[in-house]
């Protein structure tokens, strides 16, 4: 059993989130606390912007639930970077405890299952899971420096300047609680490798774990597929959701009428993002902002949100090894 | 309130350790599950004798606990390497979900508090924590070439190869049950950051983030500092241990007669290691091979593990940024 399912349902009872102006061109653009007009967000550095869009992101979410930063148990978080400095460095900007994790960008399901799990068990009442990513940030340290111009190919997606946060919470049977969507489940995924070695092609090979995740939640809850009104995947991008869809299909799971996949959806206009947009900031601001607000809008009432990551590293591939991927998933549900 | 509680006593059941031979000359030499006679591990890369010293800890623990890897629920690890690469790909190794994490050398206390928290919570019944760290991939990352022959200035620490990592579990009420140890509360800490950014003074600037997590935990709990038997930090080494037992003082604690650090103690002749070990095998290896044989043997009953972690990063450094720490505790009690 891979699933942990949380009877005393933990809520999500505000976000917060924060892109930039490629992404805000986008979906989420009507639906961001912040839509920045440059990428730099003031900072020197883009590894600075980075941290401050996390930062802002927390503290959003903590302002839109009308709780003070005092109110706060525990901030979950991780980041792309090498020892995830924007969690770190934005963690000191607040004065309570922190736990720092990585899953890539499986982060935001991640860090909402810790926080869940924390919230059902009594543990801590008030936290907040969050993780961003900046495209200038993640090119410098996985791929070429950006004054190189280098060409991309197809099958290569956008890493997605943002960051989202979701403040999961024990609202202690206050009259209002059912109106804040609840955190019913999660499965941890585990690492699949399917031996793909093109780190430009993220996507496939990504698309196996979520399948993995999927699969063992399905089984463990007892339930088809069709039972969520969403299941929203990211950040596979349009490649990699097509093959996932093509891989349920093999076991003889249809999400083709309910799948949508954060980095397939987060860009209109497709120029250089071939297949879309990817990074931690990926699903966490899609499903922090645009699927979030469908969800409180009751337009969803039961989504299966399955964060997706890849686990390699510069020196990983550079060693010649493959990729493992890892997806987890959360359940959430207006109920 | 810091710290939360686990009234139903999630138990470590089993260790499993590994250390290079610099290591075993030392105090752990005779605790380890395996001795190592050359840290290269038989593999080309230091970075993949890293990972497959993980991999040996994680195995060697769920073997030392006479169960099957088809028993484990989950995984709960990380490293320091960019990306945790070592966690990642260890788990790649393994069938059960896994659940990365990041906290520098803060990582097994981290992670043993999860698994305790989600053990404690009946969620899953068997989880695995682990962590580790080599010399010379860190070296590598953090610093210099090796080729290069740097000297170290005094207050330096070295980074300890190997790994470890311990199995907790619910057993049930089995009959054997109150001879494992249990963790009985942990206190996830506050990142604190006093400026330093002096990166070969990490005891320094860890030090009064580990003060801060044993003040928040001995409130939180109402007790004294000798209520422990042992309050073993990591990896503070020397000079960072001399800062927190002042740190301490003079905030009326005196930790003096009940403090080690796992750095200090780790290796016996100091030649170029001068303030002692540290990464986030350090206390890992110590803790789960030395300390665990003293609270199974009974000698220490009561004993408060906190683990100490510098969140830097080379670009953080790079970019004139100071060093935020953070230190994570668990209390282990036999009874």
């Amino acid at each position: 059993m891979h699933t942990i399912f949380f009877e005393n349902k933990p809520r999500i009872i505000a976000t917060g989130t924060i892109a930039g102006p490629k992404e805000c061109a986008g979906v989420v653009g009507r639906y961001v606390d912040k839509a920045l007009s440059e990428d730099t967000f003031g900072e020197s550095t883009y590894e600075k912007a980075e941290c401050k869009m996390l930062s802002y992101a927390i503290n959003q979410a903590i302002k839109n639930a009308n709780l003070d930063e005092k109110e706060i148990d525990l901030l979950v978080s991780g980041d792309l970077l090498n020892q995830i400095i924007s969690a770190s460095f934005a963690a000191r900007d607040f004065d309570f405890p922190f736990l720092g994790v990585y899953g890539a960008c499986s982060t935001m399901a991640e860090s909402m299952a810790i926080a869940a799990s924390f919230v059902n068990a009594g543990y801590y009442k008030k936290i907040v899971s969050a993780t961003g990513s900046h495209f200038s940030s993640a090119e410098r340290q996985y791929r070429y420096p950006l004054e190189l111009g280098n060409t991309r190919p197809p099958q290569a997606q956008w890493t997605v300047t943002g960051a989202g946060g979701a403040l999961i919470a024990d609202m202690g049977g206050r009259n209002n609680q059912k109106s804040y969507p609840a955190i019913t489940s999660a499965t941890f995924g585990k690492v699949v490798d399917f031996g793909i070695t093109d780190v430009n092609n993220l996507g496939a090979a990504m698309s196996p774990s979520s399948q993995s995740t999927i699969l063992n939640h399905l089984r463990d809850t007892g339930r088809n597929a069709d039972y969520y009104d969403l299941i929203v995947t990211g950040d596979l991008g349009a490649l990699g959701s097509r093959i996932l869809k093509d891989l349920m299909w093999e076991k003889g799971v249809d999400i083709e009428p309910n799948h949508v996949d954060c980095g397939e959806i987060i860009y209109n206009v497709i120029e250089d993002e071939f297949q879309g947009g990817s990074g931690a900031g990926c699903s966490a601001v899609v499903f922090n902002s645009y699927i979030m607000d469908k969800i409180k809008k009751r337009e969803l009432n039961k989504v299966l949100f399955v964060a997706t990551g890849a686990l390699l590293s510069t020196v990983s591939s550079g060693q010649g090894e493959s990729i493992p991927c890892i997806s987890h998933a959360v359940a959430i549900e207006n109920l």
